[in-house]
């Protein structure tokens, strides 16, 4: 079966659609500004379960995801649509005014305003759809494009803890009081994810990244697709990727720590290249480097207790 | 049950949302131009039927219902993202290319790129979130509060024939090709609607409407929505609702042609006020005169044999 990444490279070029492949479309505003865009979709039981979250994270991640999206071209986030498909008994209880809620309070910290949407009945699952307007100096957004052979490749923070907290989700864990620290932290990456926006600004600010995006799918999946758009390939090592410390805190879970930070998704950790003489001043801002660019176009390697495999992207994907 | 209309008029209040409440929010662009921006929900089941539709049709009205948003403030489409949600089996059919060249059809004529989206999976049915964003002269955007007592109301076309083709549809009718020619057009209005998008932009140009909104809930529940927005009533006349003419024969359907006239959806013509010194002029363009602006706020009166009655709004509603 076709991949949605397959699906939508499809229609880019069927329909010669040349502002879609990055996190965001880049659109000129003035002659200062360019504008940002960004949708996200998500479907009760395939991208969230209810029961596992409460309407306010709900708010918070459908907010969240988007502007990420934003962070990972150097951006701010302005203005939301938000869209959402309620059945009538959620529509009966605060749910929805909790979403909201939810939704505001990570609104009002990024200085982010509501300007549209739509509400809609569904017939029994909660559809969310979040588009969100950014804005980036002129020129300057930055794409998945622009990795060069021997850029340094760093992600801004811990990987796997999203997906440990979806394991421990499944287990039956819930986001309760009585938790121990490890993994409270960890269901509350997978409910509550930060986006970096705060640091895509100040990456930009400082011209560090020749491409960035976010770690949303996973960072096999991410990786490659930074990788195929800038025409390169990435070799990274196993010892440098930063496994989320509380994954080893939080007692055993379905996939081993590794696995998790590089398959996992939903981190929104960012993922950028940066040329090798800037390495010294990434490291000093607490930036992770976990290896370097090849010339080896959409070819992913590992190295891992000296050998070298082939990293498949074996993150999340719809299709 | 609350409506979906006093939620979102609480949540505007609440967090003091001052781009809500018109067919499109207006966002200043550059010196010349505003952005318009609009997204409309589309759920299976409950805004349409996969059964009753193709999927080329489906593509044409996602798009159109934004476009005629667009079109509701005098403004221009521009560019579009548009998210799917999809299940595994309608994934590994055709549906999906040919809902984006029913899309892209629309798209073409109009002069609206695609910029972005999402496509996610759905566990069974299919939604569709559709964004599109317009351009407007600076200032010139036509909102549904600038009506005024005495303003006459207008409507661009005939009404009830969207509903109507609903009712055949719920009676079994198919877009077959063995159809009437009246209700062929009723299905076509239904499935495939025709944004007014350059009737909405001549009535711009020539600076005839003091307030719009397109037709979407139904002529009694829209009429409420310009009449709460600009603080006025209003009050038209039975007579002069133009009904479409393919409902009479169309044989018999479950509501009657006015009801269906009336308090039907979909038919996506525009709404608009003119000063009563340019009523001439909009009847030369072949408008359809159907009352008139009153001061009493909210009230919408319809006469009827020479009697008066208040007309509640009873279009569509989600909840």
């Amino acid at each position: 079966m076709r991949s949605e990444f397959k699906f939508i490279e499809n229609i880019k070029k069927k329909y010669s659609l040349d502002y879609i492949g990055d996190d965001c479309a880049v659109l000129p505003k003035d002659d200062r500004v360019d504008s940002l865009f960004t949708s996200d979709m998500l479907i009760e039981d395939i991208d969230f379960r209810i029961e596992w979250t409460t309407p306010e994270f709900l708010g918070h991640k459908a907010l969240s995801v988007s502007i990420s999206d934003i962070a990972a071209m150097g951006g701010e986030a302005k203005f939301a649509l938000l869209s959402i498909g309620v059945s009538e008994n959620l529509w009966k209880t605060d749910f929805v005014d909790r979403f909201y809620e939810g939704w505001h309070k990570l609104a009002e910290q990024y200085d982010v305003e509501l300007i549209g949407g739509d509400v809609s009945r569904s017939p029994d699952r909660l559809v969310i759809d979040s588009t969100v307007l950014g804005e980036v100096p002129k020129g300057k957004a930055i794409l998945r494009s622009g990795a060069r052979p021997d850029d340094a490749i760093f992600v801004t923070g811990y990987l796997g803890g999203a997906a440990a907290g979806l394991n421990l989700l499944e287990k039956g864990e819930t986001p309760a009081e009585d938790l121990t620290e490890a993994v409270r932290h960890l269901i509350l990456r997978q409910l509550q994810p930060i986006p970096q926006a705060r640091t895509g600004k100040a990456l930009y600010e400082i011209h560090l990244p020749t491409a960035m995006l976010d770690i949303s799918d996973g960072l096999s999946s991410d990786l490659n697709h930074l990788a195929i758009a800038s025409r390169v390939g990435a070799k990274i090592y196993a010892d440098r990727i930063p496994v989320d410390p509380a994954i080893a805190g939080a007692g055993s879970l379905t996939s081993d720590a590794l696995d998790l930070a590089l398959n996992g998704g939903e981190d929104f950790e960012l993922l950028f290249t940066t040329g090798p003489e800037k390495i010294s001043a990434a490291l000093d801002l607490g930036f992770h480097h976990i290896g370097e660019i090849t010339e080896q176009i959409g070819i992913i390697e590992l190295v891992r207790d000296n050998a070298v495999s082939r990293l498949e992207p074996k993150g999340y994907r719809h299709f």
